[in-house]
Parts: structure tokens; sequence; C-alpha cells
């Protein structure tokens, strides 16, 4: 059992020593990093949130203590109360590397078996080892840095906020299950059995009731449920920066995130963000760079070549555009000289997303090397060179289908190739953009029917509002979603107010007016009674702090994270109730166990 | 439907204006609060977060305005734009009084059908209602006041705890399910059929974890759940303030938690409250006060006087004394011209404590009366009143029972006298007091059991853990209350941080090792490496809101709150789901929709 601190304070951290502090007595609590003899002295790295102190043991500087500190092992908790000194030999790589704590006296709070894993920075453990023990990985100085990060960044953002006359206002949690969208987390009622309260995806619908509140701005960071699959970087329960904003348009919504999120940047990295941010459309975005959340650091841009092979002799490029579809091309700087085999991986590549075929041009030195060249006359293939604006050395690498297929294998090949050569190495920039104009609706095949691209609160854009019945599919959305270096960081919209133009975008989702009034009632019935024109924007939290910690695991970003089957490997969450419990909900179990 | 904005922008709130803004050109948006007209001009009362405007059209400022403002009723969301100019019938009770807009333009942005219930102060409206139309009661100005103290506690919590070197973290919502405590919230598992995660009662276990994992000041405002029926002032998801410390004994914590509060009562209301609070022992509350939450504000302290009736010729009282209860009273201050009837009903309300009965003694001016003194030799009567400090015009009411009955009917029947007789009426003390020693355990007679008085890992106090085997229930805690008004504003404790005691502790509440490591094993595992000394509190948000705030109705400072039956009138949730989304849980229903 350990000592007690029986009125012993620490007064000050152990990362906070420097020189100008040598001379006084201070006290200081906190785990053994490592411990070793050297030349009768026995020597004490002591961590703590702040950093690592050394503090020395001796016969001569205290017997009982150093006889004491002999017993301690890494990640015992301790108390050492001693004068700080200047330090023998000097560490300049540690902040407190000048000085050094003696050990006049040490009290042992707790020991400690010898951990799972190690206590270090950059650990390479089994990712069930790291969760299980949570608590130890947590102890890790770099994981504590994220979480000091995700602080401030929380912190800045609140800030940020009450400065603008955000009012932070809480949301429910036991809410209604709203079945457009993922699937929701359910929770069986015990007054009603047999009926659920659903955790919320979002809190949207509530935030709109606020705006109809009066509340003008609100803003709220929020944890979020979703029962899916989990694709590596989602987590069933995450957090959410939710705006809203009353008596405004698009242009306010985003000069508005603009600047928060620049003094975020600012607060918590120190690094200047430029305002306004490029903006870009959906139609621009997909057109040049075969994504709508392009990543901007870098060029090869999407080319279109159509005009160029329109009557070539190359039945694969004539077939597409004739077929409605087109023929494009990213240019790959210095990539004349890659191999066969490399590029025979691309094409392999560009497959998975359902192109047939990848076509190339090696612009070498000496010559045009290119399967397709045989097709093209001499002016077709220096037109396409010209369009794609290759140049000695390059590689040009073109795909023809329809549009969707030819701008998504292009626009993936793009990131493919940035990864492959290593294109954004060292590079720090984080570079904002804009999309706007987005679809307001996407057709489902499979199910015959439009489905709102971003939610049924979307308004459509003022000029394009005539087409909501007759062309649904040509309609554009009061939607922006603000993306970094080729990541979603936020998105949101101008809300529709209005009834009837609501009820109208209900009519063509294929809701009925009666089903639309079961799902959204309270929200049709709350925009009777004068709603103000508002907007808001949400940004996913976690993502956040992912670019701010440079970490791309967004396990790292949360403190007690969940498995890709959305288990806890600490607590065995989920695990088997009472029956008991179960009765008083009025549910049971219709399946084995599969635990 | 409703105009659009169309680049219109507000420039300042209606409730910012003043007599220095006069000869200005303004653009303000909000709601129509009334609207009438006089002497051939149109006056609206133009309603916004921030107060009230009166705004004018005339024909001769703009006849188009005029006209359109006409067509306007209650609850229209409109934009007006105009100079702003001194007002000709000056209103002192509001704070734009001496101003009004000039109405040159208006836009209806949206129209309002007459709302069921009135959007003004203190409004008198069937609760269902009420909740149903959350958004219309929310636009109340009172409501809105409340939100926005909610928003700056919060606020001003954040900002002192990250002054003081806390870290917010989040823990998890979906976690496992301990049934000791109240009753848990369910959420069935898609991925693991048949087994749930549950909503989390506090983060007790996870606050616990980041103090092994050394992050030193730990902090976190979130939402906690309890399937419990509901009480007045309870609801099924409620906010917490969670606070945890390391390297802290109990005065460290009540130290940092007075200065938090003190500066939370500063920043909101602009109200001194003064440092250190008073300490008062769980005993000391329960002999004075009957209660473990005394409201100190006023006196009437429970007097013992079993030793002036030890020999008398009372039965009642001889008898409580000698079967090891106690016989004491309490002094209303000018109580004896109290009529028969009024003590006949006190006399009826201590019963409902199961006192058997209540005697009195009133000391009129000219003689003793009271139905006892008959028992009573003179002398007896003198050390009565002279025991229960009563003077002249005073009435003694006293109970004689076992100690348990005896402070608990005198406990609330000091409350229930000064309610009737308004003692506290225009008082606006906080008058806060921290309660300490608690005992550690409850012995429960029906489950023949100790159960943790507070929760399974407080820390016994040094002096008393010798007694936790051999006489449990002697044993006091490291547990500290603190205490506003007679109600408990936050709670907490000094935590075990040895896996040994904790273990022992687990074995005086009866569980079995195995059962205890099922339960809690991921904690007791934690405590083996080096867990530091630790210990913290939390605070009811909630309750801390209505504090601040004035109100004694919870739902008030909930924004979208639930009612006793843990049902949403707004959203109607809970609700039933759709087959499919049981079937995917491996669940389904088992009883008839008691809807």
């Amino acid at each position: 059992m350990g000592e007690a601190l029986e009125g012993l304070k620490r007064n000050i951290m152990c990362g906070e020593l420097r020189e100008s502090h040598i001379g006084t007595k201070f006290t200081v609590m906190g785990w053994v990093q490592r411990k070793r003899n050297l030349g009768g002295l026995l020597f004490i790295d002591l961590r703590d949130r702040t950093g690592i102190l050394q503090v020395v043991f001796g016969e001569a500087i205290n017997n009982e203590a150093f006889i004491k500190a002999d017993n301690v092992k890494p990640e015992f908790c301790i108390a050492v109360t001693g004068e700080l000194v200047h330090r023998e030999s000097v560490n300049p790589n540690m902040p407190t590397g000048m000085v050094e704590l003696k050990g006049e006296s040490i009290k042992i709070l707790s020991e400690s078996e010898t951990p799972p894993i190690y206590i270090k920075e950059d650990l390479d453990a089994a990712e069930n080892i790291r969760l299980k023990y949570r608590y130890l990985d947590l102890r890790r100085p770099d994981m504590q840095n994220i979480f000091m990060i995700r602080h401030k960044t929380a912190k800045a953002i609140r800030d940020f906020l009450d400065d603008n006359g955000f009012l932070e206002v809480e949301t429910p949690m036991l809410t209604k299950s709203t079945p457009e969208g993922a699937r929701d987390y359910l929770v069986p009622s015990r007054n009603y059995p047999g009926m659920f309260y659903a955790l919320p995806q979002s809190p949207q619908l509530f935030k709109q009731l606020l705006m109809v509140s009066g509340f003008d701005r609100y803003f709220q960071i929020v944890k979020c449920f979703r029962d899916e699959d989990l694709r590596a970087n989602r987590q069933p329960e995450f957090t959410q920066v939710d705006i809203e904003l009353s008596f405004v348009e698009q242009d306010d919504v985003i000069e508005l995130n603009e600047k928060l999120v620049s003094h975020v940047f600012k607060s918590v990295l120190n690094k200047e963000i430029k305002t306004p941010f490029k903006r870009m459309t959906y139609k621009d975005a997909m057109d040049k760079y075969g994504s709508d959340k392009p990543d901007l650091r870098f060029g090869m841009e999407i080319k279109n070549i159509s005009s160029d092979v329109l009557n070539c002799g190359f039945k694969v490029f004539t077939d597409a555009i004739n077929n409605g579809g087109s023929v494009r091309a990213i240019t790959v700087k210095s990539g004349a000289s890659m191999g066969r085999k490399d590029i025979d991986r691309l094409g392999e590549f560009v497959k998975t997303y359902k192109a047939k075929g990848l076509a190339w041009i090696a612009c070498k030195e000496e010559e045009i090397k290119s399967p397709i060249a045989k097709f093209l006359t001499e002016a077709e293939m220096n037109n396409i060179i010209k369009s794609s604006e290759a140049e000695v050395g390059d590689l040009i690498l073109i795909v023809a289908d329809k549009n969707s297929v030819v701008l998504q294998s292009l626009g993936a090949l793009r990131l493919e190739i940035a990864k492959k050569q290593e294109i954004l190495k060292g590079n720090d920039e984080f570079n904002f953009v804009w999309i706007t104009e987005f679809p307001l609706l996407e057709y489902d095949e499979e199910e015959g029917r439009y489905f709102a691209a971003h939610h049924p609160f979307t308004a459509p854009m003022d000029e394009d509002i005539s087409y909501l019945e007759s062309e649904p599919g040509r309609v554009r959305a009061k939607a922006y979603d603000m993306v970094l270096n080729g990541e979603e960081l936020g998105g949101g919209s101008i809300r529709i107010h209005d009834t009837a133009l609501q009820e109208k975008m209900f009519s063509v989702l294929g809701f009925s007016n009666e089903s639309a009034w079961e799902r959204f009632g309270f929200l049709l019935e709350a925009f009777k009674f004068g709603p103000p024109p508002h907007g808001g924007l949400a940004f996913g939290f976690d993502r956040m702090i992912m670019f701010l910690a440079g970490t791309d695991n967004i396990k790292d970003v949360i403190a007690f994270p969940k498995n890709q089957n959305a288990f806890c490997y600490l607590t065995d969450a989920p695990n088997i109730v009472d029956e008991k419990q179960l009765n008083e909900l009025g549910i049971s179990i219709n399946v084995k166990n599969k635990k």
C-alpha cells in the first residue's frame, strides 16, 4: 500500500523547472520514467503531464531517501522534495536539461507492476493492447499532447463563438428516431415498453427549432451517434461543432466560419491562416479534381481532352464521347520514365473505380511513346499533349468512360500518384477551400427516387427553385463544405424556412404529406410561426483535432475509442445485462449471443 | 412565402439602440410583439433576443412600407430599415424607451399563425402546451434569459478551470452497464446482438482512469443519464460538471471548488461569495438541522432535551430515551400564538416522517401552555425551555422517538415552518456550507448488507480504516457535499487508489472477488500501475442554473425537457421503430404497446 500525502503539497510541475529556479526547495510528484545507478548516485527521471525532470538521490544528499528510492521501479508514483541544483551532465535536448532536483525526501505514493506497454513516444504496440490498457497508453507524452490540443481547440472555439454572440445550448440525447440518413442507435423506453428513443445523429432539427425560438446564434460541441459499419476513421460516437445563425445568407456563414477556423489555428498552433478562403463550385471541383473535397496542395488537374479525340481512330475514346461520356487526362510531371509495370499497376488501380482501362502517353525526350499512338494522327497527339499541358519528361494518363467514372477514377488516381511520388512530403501547408453549389438532390437508381444530398432541410438556390419538380437533378443547393487538404472539415447550408417549400421538398423526396408530418411534423409546425431565415454548419471536431495534432488515426484523438466493431477493449462494452433489466423494458433477445 | 434577405444585413440588435444612436440609419430584424394604430401612424414593437424596439410607420415616412406593415400580425418575422429618432412619448420602463426607428422600408421574412401561447414573461399556460410548442415558449424573454445564464455559467466554469490547469476530456456515452446505483439506460448493440451498452450515470470510472493516465486535472461538462421514476426536479438526462484532480487531499478539492463557485457567481450575477465556506460534519448537520443538506439561512436549530426529561413522568419521552432514542425540540419564534388547529396540522405533518406525535409548549406571556405540562415538574419544564432557548412568545415543538425519526421529522418540520411563516421571503442570500465526514457505508435492512453511501470508490477516513471490517457502520468517508440554501449543489470524495483497499471495500459491500472484477475489473487492473492519490467532485449543472436563474423548476433550465414519464411532447419521443431495426439488433418486443 502506498504512502499518504498527509499534507504534503506539490508546488511545481516537473517540466516547468529551469535554471532560474535553482537554489529553491520544491516538491514534485509524478511517475518514474527510468531509474539508473551511476557513480554511487541514483538518478530517477520523473514524469508528469508537463515533462520530465531528473531527480538525484545519494548517501550524502539524504541516506534514508537514497535507500528508499532504490526500491522504486518504472511507473511507481512518487513525491520527491529537495533543492533544485545545476545538473552535472547537462542535457540540452530536454527543457529541464540544465537542472536536477536533490532527493532529500521521497514518498512512494503507489507501486506499479511492469506495464504491458512502454510509456514512450511513437509506441509501436498492437492496437488491441493499447486500447485494453488505454490508461497506460494515455500516459505517453505524445498522447497527452493530443488531448491538450483537443482541450485548447474546444476552448478556442468556445471563446471565439462567445465573443461573436453565440449561445451554447444543449439539445437532447434521448430523442426521436428519424429514418432518413444513417442507422440510429436506439434506447428502449421503460415507461413506454415497445417504444424507443434514438441517440441523435446530429442536433439538426433542434438547432433549427432554436432559430425559430429567436436564440439568433447557437452553437454546441456535442456528441453524435451513428450505428454504421465502421470504416477507418469512423467511430460510433463522435463529436461535432454545431453552429446555426439567424438572419443570414450563405456568405455570412462562410465568413464567420473562416474567422473561426483561422482563430483556432492561430490559438492552437500559432499558425496564420489567410482569409478569405478560396471558393470553388462543386462542378469545378469535380471537373478539375474528380472530387468534392479536392486536395489543392498540388496541381495535376484533370483536363478534358474530348474535343482533341472527337474524330480519332481509337474506338474506346469515340464510343465514350458518343455515349455522352468523355475522355480526360492528368499529367504526371517527370513521369515519362515510369516503368511499364508501374503504369500497369495504375491501370489496375483505376479499375477499382470502374474504369475499363488507362491509356498513357510518355513524352520522352527522344520520342512520344504510347500504346495508342497508332490510333492518333500527329495533330491529334499534339493537341492532347497541349491540352494536358504536358512537357518533355511528363506522362499523360487518360480515362475514357461515362463522366462519373472518368472523374472519380482520375480523381483517385491523382491522389494515388501524389502519395506514391511523396509529392506532399514535408508539406506543412493548410490549404482551405469552400466547395459550393452542391446538387440539392441525388438520384438513387436502386430505389428509383431522389434523396437529399445534404439533408431535406437544405434550401435550393433561388435561381433553381423553378426546376424543383421538373428537373430535380439540376437544382443546386445553398450548401457549402469547408475542405482542408482534401478532407471535409465541415459542411452546412442555408435552410428552408418556409413550410410550403419544405413540403414541396418532401414531396420531391417521395414522402407522402402524411409521412413527412409523422417524421418531421414538429419542425413543419414550428415553421408556421414566423421562422427566421437561417443557416449553419457543423464541423467534425475529431477530424479537426486530427489535423491540429498531425495524426491520421481517429482513435488517437478520442480518449476511450472503440474498435472497428464498436467494441471497447477497456471496459468490455457492449456486454450482457440482467434479464430483469430487459423485462422492465419489455424486450427480449431473439438471437443466440454471438460474441 | 416570405421575402428573401437578398443581401440585406442586420447591423444592430433591437435592444441595443439608445439615444446616442439617434440620426443614424439601421436595419433591425425580429418578431412582431404587437402592432397598434394611433393617430394615423402604425407602431410595431419589434422583439429580438436583446429586447424590444418601437418601430413607427406612416404615410409621411414611407407610404409603401406603411401599407406593407399594416399586413403584419404578432410573431411575423420582419426586417425594418430606417433612421433612429427620438420617441415622442418616451417609455422610461424599457431600455430603448427614449428612441424609435422610422419604418422607411420593411421586409416580411415569414408570416405567423396565431401562436397557441402568449409570448410574454411569467406565462401561465399548461405545461404540456408549453412543452409541445417549446420553440414558442423559448421565445419568451424570461426563458431566453435563463439560457443566456446557462451559457454564461458554462463559460465561466470553463474559463476558471482552464486557468487552473484543467483539461476538458470527453468520456464515452456508449459504455458498460454497472449495476450498482440507479437504473441504466441501455443501448442494444448491432454488432453483438443480445449485448448492450449503457449510457453513463456519471463518468466516475473514466475520470479515475484519466487520473491513472496522469492527466492530473480533468473536467467535463457532460450529459449523464438515469432511468429512474422522475420526481419533481429530476430529468432522465441531466448535465454534470465533473471534476477530478491528482496529488490532492480533501482540503485542496474543497478550496478549489469554493473558488470556482465564487468565480461563477461573480461572473454571472456579479455577486460576491465569500470564501472559505462554512464547514459542518455530517453528524452536526443531522443533530442541528436533521438534514445532510441544511438550510443555514435561518436558525430554528434542533435541541436535544433528552437529559431534561430523563426521569420525567411522560412515558413517551422516557420510553424513547430508554430504547436508545432521544427527545428533541425546535423553537418557533413568536409561535406561542399559533392556533390549536395549526399545531394539529404540524402534528399530522411529522407523522409523514414516521413520528408518532408532536408535543408542544407555548411560552405565552401569561402562562406556559402545554398538553404535557401535567407530566413535568416545574424544574423539568424550565430546563426544557432553557435548553430550547425559548423566550416569551415562542412555541417549542418536541418529538420523541428513535434518533433517525426524531431528526428527520424535526428537520422537515423546521423547513415546513420556515415555508409557512415565509421566513425567507425576500432573502437573496446564497448560504454555502460544506458537509463533511459522511458515513462511508449505509446498512440496508431489507437486503441485509451495507451499501456505499457515496460510491464504492470513496476513501475511508484514515483514522477509521481499522473499523472497516469490524464496525463498517462507524467508518466515515473522505466525502464532502457543497450545500447551498438547503440543496446539494455538488458532492465528491477522495478516492481509494490502492487495489488492496479497494478490494477490501468491495468485500465489505458483499461483492465476491469475482463479481467485483467482473464489474470494475478495468479499474482494479489500472490500480496495479502506480495510480496517483486523487479525488474530485461533481456539480449538478442544471441545479446550479436553477439557483442562478432563480427558478425552482428544472424544466425551465433545460431547452428541450421531458415530462415526468420521460416523454417529449415536442417530438413524441419515445416512439415506435421499424421492425427491421429491431431485427438488426436481435431483439423483439414482448409486451403490448402500452402508450
